[in-house]
């Protein structure tokens, strides 16, 4: 697992312009919030493109008894650009550990790496995969897993886990997030970053994240990609092999017609052939896998019933229940996962 | 792309004592015989386990002109033990330059790091992807396209592709074979070895690895372990959507019950199941995919009549041309891949 990240958190923004860009950062703030003190953008505070937290620079920052940057944000390409370099360099000498999620990695930087001795600071890369992780067995394990899969990528996988998980502990479930992504890492303290793997081990460094478990226990495993994503399916398959889980939530994005992240337009695809490929594939290493419930993000539809309506529309269709966790709560896909458990198979 | 590899070629065959362990050598041996003055093994020479080349140590393979030791073996583990590590010191001490393609490093292993400076030899590691690959985008590119794919690991993937590519010369035909794997490579002296590629990079490094051709060019691409692996599928798919093959070659080992590699009973898929499952995914990309002809190793039906009896039952049964590449040749394959290529879409 990667290096411990220590807390308190100021979070770094780079030049974001839109809220997309910051996804890290608004996770931390939404999921961590006792651990995050401040954000910091290049450019001064926007109002729109905040996490709401008071903006701090990391002198004032680290007087406010802030231990590490995290880069909160991604760029183009995924790599640091000059600007950020300087930032980032300035956190170090604010006496400020730096954390980073993205493949770039902070270590690879020789300036930072210069910065971080002189101060006796350390770069911490959430990115990098643990040495010497297996081939995935598909051995059957024991333990319920339910994993979070989608149409498409940043369809809000990772923010239905943390919500199923918070809901099964909340009704006295024992119930674990198993982080996949950058975000899941820093919001979990730790978790394995699925896309940095080298491919013949993305299914075994999962089995590896969320092992044989106490036959009641819920490892909640957040998702990544989409199967049905030209650049990213590997992994999304990787991962639903590698989590051998009992119960699939399929999230969506209503409204959302074509893939991100795809210079080529793919269209998003249809939730029914979703739900089926899925279940195709996820039988392999786990013959009991079924989808359970759908989640659905709504955001782009202002009107609350008619959101709600969207939702009812298409559990009817598909047969399932279907919620938009940060609107509705989560407890419709709570009760299906409980519900599969107790039943037969 | 890796490092070039200098030939004349000593084939190592380390400690193996199968056939299965010492494929690469047997696959240079048969596909670049021009290359291969030699071979070399821990115990002196095994009747059985052998490519057919002379017995020749590295000092006598260096008199005899070799150029480098290719290690044209695996072990449980894929790590270099002890013995091995002695035995590159040895080629190393002799000359040679080392090349290997297995997962495990050369320049990791400081023992030979170490000689190979003092002896001003390199260590060449072919497993390594290069730098900068980018993610798969799914965009169509033109050329033709033919990716062989698998039931499992091991089940003639390669073999069929460099047939097809011989053939296709034959005919009249522009063909370039693509080797995804670490015997291809050294066959083809170059390639990507997909499974050392970090999985969000995968199937952008297939695109990579065979872009936009002439029309009429073919490219054959070595496919890799199979969609229906618990441990390998990811490499598989983003295979699959990378290569954007308009035609699928199913490649099979007759009497294979269960999948190879792996710990727990995994059988080996129905043909139909798997043809199947390939054009569902493979059209994410490449919409007039389809499964074209199915390729089977039949070496363990010793009787050649009931060999061809198998293949014409398969080719029945699925309505595919069906040939084994290495008893019968691969004239009907390239008649069906030939057919597609004329078929309107």
């Amino acid at each position: 697992m990667p290096t411990a990240t220590t807390p308190p958190f100021l979070l770094f923004l780079g030049d974001s312009t839109t809220r997309g860009e910051i996804k890290t950062a608004l996770g931390l703030a939404r999921w961590r919030p006792e651990a995050c003190i401040g954000e910091w953008r290049l450019g001064g505070p926007d109002p729109e493109v905040t996490t709401g937290l008071p903006w701090l620079d990391p002198t004032a920052a680290r007087a406010a008894g802030a231990k590490t940057l995290v880069v909160g944000c991604v760029n183009a390409g995924g790599f640091f650009g000059p600007r950020w370099i300087e930032a980032l360099q300035e956190a170090l000498v604010a006496d400020l550990d730096v954390a980073s999620g993205m493949h770039q990695r902070l270590g690879d930087v020789p300036e930072l790496v210069a910065r971080a001795r002189e101060r006796g600071r350390s770069l911490v890369d959430v990115r990098v995969p643990p040495k010497g992780l297996p081939v995935g067995s598909g051995a059957p394990r024991a333990g319920h897993r339910v994993l979070t899969v989608g149409t498409d990528c940043s369809s809000g996988k990772m923010w239905t886990a943390l919500t199923i998980t918070d809901e099964l502990r909340a009704r006295g479930h024992r119930a674990t997030f198993r982080a996949t992504g950058q975000t899941g890492i820093f919001i979990a303290g730790g978790g394995m970053p699925v896309d940095a793997v080298v491919s013949d081990f993305v299914s075994g460094s999962v089995e590896t994240l969320c092992p044989a478990a106490d036959p009641d226990h819920w490892d909640v495993i957040e998702g990544q990609g989409s199967l049905f994503h030209p650049g990213f399916a590997a992994v999304s398959l990787g991962l639903l092999h590698g989590a051998q889980a009992e119960a699939l939530v399929l999230c969506h994005v209503v409204g959302r017609d074509s893939l991100r992240g795809v210079p080529y337009p793919y269209p998003t695809p249809d939730l029914s052939e979703c739900i089926a490929l899925h279940e195709t594939t996820a039988r392999l290493t786990c013959p009991a896998a079924r989808v359970v419930a759908v989640s659905l993000v709504t955001s782009a539809i202002a009107d609350e019933d008619a959101a709600r309506a969207i939702c009812e529309d298409t559990s009817e269709r598909l047969g399932l229940p279907t919620t938009d966790p940060q609107r509705f709560g989560v407890a419709p896909i709570v009760d299906a996962l409980l519900a599969s458990e107790r039943a037969p198979r």
